[in-house]
């Protein structure tokens, strides 16, 4: 790792050796500012076969956001305590953004989703509430849909700095939440929906 | 999902497509304040061929209360904010209970548990002290008695809304404590014990 | 399980039926207050044909450190908290050894780590800055160099009791460092380095 001064440019070249669900971040200390004021990103990295097609792809980044005080950005000192009480949760940096704007998903059709999390802090129990999902590969290791016995998963605890790709399927017609099943922060803005269909379940 | 009113009555049908220790409960918003009174349960689906015969089997679910002032039930504030501190940290709804009446196994014999954390909020480490686990099916991901190097796992971690089968045989007579391994919670109602034979160990 | 008395000794014998990495500790009531004073240590359990050869290994448990009052040792009463707050939270028993003294590795050479997560109370999300794990074992579930789709792992969570066999190298010289990714923890002792070759990265 190198530093790099403001007005200066550097390039990164590397080889995606593993395929995965990667988080990059600066690691300028305290690398802890840097992460809790959006100084990441996510890099997909597919096997070199690819991965069977699906229907629709997601990405989604679960992150906190800690304010500071009126007229100030983020605030290093709450993001510093062992317990920390992010302000909000959120799914892509913005709280409940696809509780206002869900994400469309044909009904029956198969959907996957790339999730990090990128924390800083603050584990993920990753659940979208009506699904099962059938395919898990978090950091590595797998659940392949059709496995012996036909388990399958309905969450998938991320720590900090791990990801996932999950696949599922819905039923039916319907607002399918997500959320992080730690309910406590789920009204903290970590709360949206996959919209199946027209979003009307059939009665 | 749909909503149901003070003495409606509704049913579900479904069919059990995917084996796993699940967790169902209900929706209606604020889902928190649901889960945090009880109001959930867990379900087991065992692959369609069944699990292997064992000599004893039991269902833990691990979850917290949060209780409210002298005279009323549960506190929605307390269950809500961040770094939450549950009064009571229990298996099976009641604190200690596995305490004061162990769960009897035969020695040598082999046990079988499904695990589940409801929550809502705070991981698990399920752990039974004196054993170490041969096979743990954890959402869908297998360690298998017998694996390539003989592996075994001495913890289950185990996110909100996260379950498991998990399996053991104790060695000797005795008394072997179940308790999540993150032992801040243990005093909080977090301890129970499985007794082998006459749970007094040889000399 | 049973008690020693002050000046009494007794041997345990026992054969590593599973191989792993295992926490051992005394459980003589309160647990978590012999946990929290260092009462524990690591065994690495091999498979019977042992491990593959690597360049170096080492053996890294992460703890926590909760101080008492000024000429006591520590504080029973921080660490049993629910949303406890460690003053140190440390790799091998004190904070930032391996920030002063880093773990020297010969650049491109395969590394191995034995990792456990001793606790008492807080989760490890296990990350090597700059490398990717080819190789994880974790409570016996396996990530394996050249699985298909050549995945590898950034990350690895280990609840309280959790431990792991982690693998990778270092692809030029640096310093890479060493931390539990939730980094409301790295500024506590959470911190060290792997100093690859003499740590000079080539311009």
């Amino acid at each position: 790792m190198t530093s790099i001064k403001v007005g200066e440019e550097k390039l990164y070249e590397w080889t995606a050796d593993y395929a995965g669900v990667w988080m990059y971040h600066c690691g300028t200390a305290p690398t802890l500012h840097h992460i809790m004021n959006g100084m990441y990103g996510m890099v997909i990295v597919e096997p070199k076969e690819g991965l069977p097609p699906v229907d629709r792809e997601f990405a989604l980044v679960q992150s906190e956001w800690y304010l500071g005080p009126q007229g100030r950005t983020t605030s290093m000192v709450k993001a510093s305590i062992a317990a920390p009480a992010p302000d909000f949760l959120v799914f892509n940096g913005v709280a409940n953004q696809y509780k206002d704007h869900p994400l469309e998903v044909p009904t029956g059709g198969k959907v996957r989703v790339f999730v990090l999390n990128a924390g800083p802090n603050i584990d993920s129990s990753f659940h979208v509430v009506g699904t099962i999902f059938n395919t898990v590969i978090k950091e590595g290791v797998r659940l392949d849909a059709g496995n012996v016995g036909n388990y399958g998963a309905q969450a998938v605890d991320l720590a900090p700095a791990q990801g996932a790709i999950i696949e599922f399927t819905t039923a039916e017609d319907g607002m399918y939440p997500l959320v992080t099943h730690a309910f406590n922060f789920v009204s903290r803005g970590a709360l949206g929906f996959f919209k199946a269909g027209d979003g009307d379940p059939k009665k």
